[in-house]
């Protein structure tokens, strides 16, 4: 029996279709980032890559079928990069890698080293506590655990609202998006999944008044709606997390009670 | 009635005790670093200070009576550094940080960005890995997790070992210690845990001949040595985790199957 998985839609649909077209000569590229287009951690890279405007060739991966992938990524997850012959993955890693290898680029951390520290304490927030409490919220399949994930999710997104300046806002760095607002982006997209079925839209009373206006504009912006595919592909996929019947790693991982990898 | 982790030997002994003597000297001092001589994340910050011969002011700070220290680090956790007015915390962090602000120092992490990418991806595999599988066992109080929790430690070691040229070891750096080493120095000095409570000393069948050696060379490495105190003042502490009683922040995560903070 095939894992259900596998039957995901295959490519990238709408806005995010025409930014793949655009990136598929290889001879004009710096790397090669190998992407699946519904996933939240792919969607990190490639908004980095997208804002620095790098030069990258886009190759899909279907993780559920991925045997040739494991060269690149002996894990088998996306997103990875292949750059100079080096084969680089886990998201977070992919970003600071970005940063060092393309500093003429737009910065998307600070340059003095103290500020540069602060971001990651910040990125560190929405790693260790918001997206984990994002999936067990989706995944439960008590509502009593789902208000729990819920409450823990968004008193950490009330917590990133404190690092929004609001003389300068909407994002983390002011008016641009910057590293920091990436790491969480990805999830302020898929924020739909618990609108619709874990208890309604994030009031300002459960995550502040910050982090609203930051998530709106978050799905709002040109970079984001550009790496974004139609919403009608992504709805079978987060049934399959409301089933708490998905099989990709975080979702595995999230239903042991263990770490995402 | 008090927090019996409170009750911990307050101080550096030993070699430790004579390092921490030689960096009093407020005036002299490019940052300071706020510890706790126990406690494993410390133990890498301080080989990274050590290693890069950064001249700081070691405070201590018993993270059990932390009321003041909380301005420093919101979460009552040591290590954390304060440099140019910024408080910065969480070990990983630090350590980036110290590369950052002294470039000029001896370098942890390779310069070109693919191989820190890779550096980064090895370190990655010790804090979600390795670190902890070894709390698991220590803190597990039955033989069956005891056994699960030390093979799946030793299996992720095993992966850590062939990080290591075998013709330039016994580090991953090679001769030298490096940031790599350095994530995972602090618990090959602690492995004699695992050695007399849980299941005996490591063995290359277990966890692969490159890691036994690597384990110890670290244990007898200067810096390792003149950053670790006394084994005496070690024991009680390292009971309350074997009987699952610590009160740490790791030692809580662990206790209840969630990500060490």
């Amino acid at each position: 029996m095939p894992i259900p998985d596998a039957q995901i839609h295959p490519e990238a649909t709408g806005a995010a279709a025409k930014t793949v077209a655009a990136h598929k000569d290889k001879n004009n590229a710096a790397l090669t980032f190998y992407s699946g287009w519904f996933c939240p951690y792919v969607q990190r890279v490639w908004l980095a890559l997208e804002e620095k405007g790098i030069p990258y060739y886009y190759e899909e991966i279907n993780p559920y079928h991925k045997d040739e992938y494991l060269k690149i990524n002996p894990k088998g997850l996306v997103p990875a990069i292949r750059s100079d012959g080096v084969n680089i993955y886990e998201s977070h890693i992919l970003n600071e890698f970005l940063e060092d290898k393309f500093p003429q680029s737009k910065r998307l951390l600070p340059e003095r080293a103290e500020q540069k520290a602060v971001a990651r304490i910040q990125m560190d927030l929405v790693t260790k506590k918001i997206i984990p409490a994002y999936f067990r919220c989706v995944q439960s399949q008590d509502v009593e655990g789902q208000k729990a994930a819920r409450k823990e999710m968004y008193d950490a997104c009330r917590e990133f609202g404190t690092f929004i300046d609001s003389s300068k806002g909407p994002f983390v760095g002011g008016k641009e998006l910057d590293g920091v607002d990436i790491a969480l982006a990805p999830w302020a997209v898929r924020q739909w999944v618990l609108d619709e079925h874990r208890g309604g839209p994030a009031t300002e009373a459960e995550c502040g008044q910050a982090y609203v206006k930051w998530a709106k504009a978050v799905q709002s912006h040109p970079t984001v709606l550009k790496t974004t595919s139609d919403r009608e592909h992504y709805v079978p996929i987060y049934q399959r997390y409301l089933k708490d019947e998905a099989q990709s790693e975080a979702a595995k991982a999230t239903r042991a009670g263990k770490v995402i990898p």
